[in-house]
């Protein structure tokens, strides 16, 4: 079974290449995916949207998502089935929720923060060597659920609450969600949204971020407008987001997550 | 069959994570090699010498190269199969010419743009995910090339032309191709071009380019010159370069690509 | 046979994935661990460190590790047999020797500066792609350690020594052995070291950086400090360490390698 991987772990140190080579002990034929080890440090939420995102072009099989400020204290760690059979664990605070949501909601889940397959001693601050890796990995080798810890309820689970967007006829009250490394900014809004608030392809959309003003165009990507100029468009995981041709448009806006973002149409 | 992949994606995001993902769910026992994701965005050229020069070191199999400023518009994204054997799957902008070229020239040519192997609905800007990642991990599984497109002419292919050098008896002039992370600078000489030039191991050369100067020893490697000083060697690829031991020469001599060098032994 | 790879290659360039591909063209179904390709360049000490500490995690293999600054020169390239199955394969320039202190010492070793398993030419610059990596791939495959150069006594290899600290009843002199990209600087003191110099988990340390004080709290992990405070903890490979929640250590107390940081109980 395929194991991915998702940290806030970075590339430069070697936390990424330990939890392989864990994960290779215990099972040394798994294919691993690296989703991706670079969320924002402690970046939960951001953790979890990209989980989210990007479960379903990922095979079925033990999804792992470390980002663990609370790491060492009292906090869960828990090992999760979802109903259409993909396999969480990670820490219980709400990185792995919005992935067990598109999953179809979690059938059974352990704890598993005194499983029997961690590694002793287990560290104080890097669970994802001692405790996850050695989970996901008995998993992937087909281990039962039921032998990586103790059986809790999933209606104890810690899941992420996420802001709330709202579109009238004449404009869309959105968020920020999360910003990626070339500053496109995405928005908790859909194609659908923009046309109630009378927006379609081709018009222009007075974007008020903070007390950042701008005008942006709307387009299906990024080559419909010359270098420099905002655009709104659907990203490629179906949400709005803003973003300049070449350029960072997080910065010049001062978006952030959380940012509300106020989108009308230029009369 | 192995598949290598070279983009401009970075290792921040999830992009790459998720083409591993779609290639694992067509083909789960392909072996995938991640060449570099690390090409400045939208470096066509950069990436199309780096491929280019990796190419020999790389079994046969399928190379994915994805940099892909004009994704989302009219650019035709193409499966190629050279003489050599090797399948190119990319974006028909050019990133893939200098390897085919190495490999023998184009024998059988498809557009892709409209596989049936692409994942529906395709985005505007994730033609990484949506349409070369599936149509490589088809070939991988062996699928025919016939298979992942419309048949295309060869001869309607986008080619790179690089600059080219002039060299006589007292001096060569050069241009840089592309600058190394290390700020090593590789020229579009050779060896042999140095010799005619009048310079060989040892010798000083005058380096001019736009409006900073310097002397260069050339060495046949960093260790050969004390830290701080400017060198001129062959690189790893068989390139001419220019090199600070310890040290960063495109910053010190403010060179990018296609900046003119003018090479010259000191009188 | 799995092979490991520890490089200050970094992920920008294409020096990772070429070794990759040269592995996978002598040795196909090799299994390949990144440990990390982020040790500082020309750090041999850090990836020293790396290596050792990383290897108990790692399933016996082959462990690459390149950190070169002599590339080129007279330096020796390496294979070795260690105690306990280990080979190790590297310049031998101490990047190698903490790692085989850890396995048992060295049984066996060769130079491979001139191994039949090269590939020919021997670029100045990249043995890591011509040399190491080939050589490396034969052993994957399952090739003896004695086809891949000439036997070499192991008592002439070249071995690290690291500072030493000192510890009495009401102090400890320690230096610090690398910092991570956190900021986090871990120290040559074990937490049995603090106990003597009369510092139990909760106690206030004086800590004494050059021309820097501050004052830091003994913990298990981050999170049982507000962020932003100075923290003294075993980091999750045994060592003590200097850290900020949610901050950068090394930045505050001006902390690198080597430099010595005195620590003592707050009257």
């Amino acid at each position: 079974m395929i194991v991915t991987l998702l940290t806030d772990y970075g590339q430069a140190d070697e936390f990424v290449g330990v939890c392989h080579g864990v994960i290779r002990t215990v099972a040394p034929d798994a294919t691993i995916v690296d989703v991706t080890h670079g969320i924002p440090r402690h970046g939960i939420r951001h953790g979890a949207l990209v989980l989210r995102n990007a479960l379903p072009y990922l095979p079925i099989g033990v999804h792992v998502a470390v980002v663990d400020p609370q790491v060492g204290t009292e906090r869960r760690a828990v090992a999760l089935r979802c109903a259409d059979g993909r396999l969480l664990v990670g820490p219980d605070n709400g990185v792995l929720s919005l992935a067990w949501e598109r999953a179809g909601g979690v059938v059974e889940a352990m704890d598993i923060s005194r499983s029997p397959q961690r590694l002793e001693p287990v560290s104080a601050t890097f669970h994802g060597r001692d405790l996850i890796a050695p989970v996901a990995a008995h998993l992937a080798t087909g281990a039962e659920l039921a032998t990586t810890g103790d059986p809790l309820d999933p209606a104890e689970l810690v899941a992420l609450a996420l802001p709330e967007p709202s579109v009238d006829g004449d404009h869309a009250l959105a968020h920020v969600l999360m910003v990626d490394r070339f500053g496109n900014a995405s928005l908790n809004l859909g194609h659908a949204d923009l046309l109630q608030a009378g927006l379609t392809l081709g018009s222009r959309a007075e974007i008020v971020a903070g007390d950042r003003e701008a005008e942006a165009t709307v387009v299906q990507t990024f080559a419909d407008l010359p270098a420099g100029e905002l655009l709104l468009y659907e990203d490629a995981w179906g949400s709005l987001a803003l973003a300049i041709n070449r350029g960072d448009a997080a910065a010049e806006l001062a978006l952030e997550p959380d940012r509300e973002v106020r989108i009308a149409p230029v009369r």
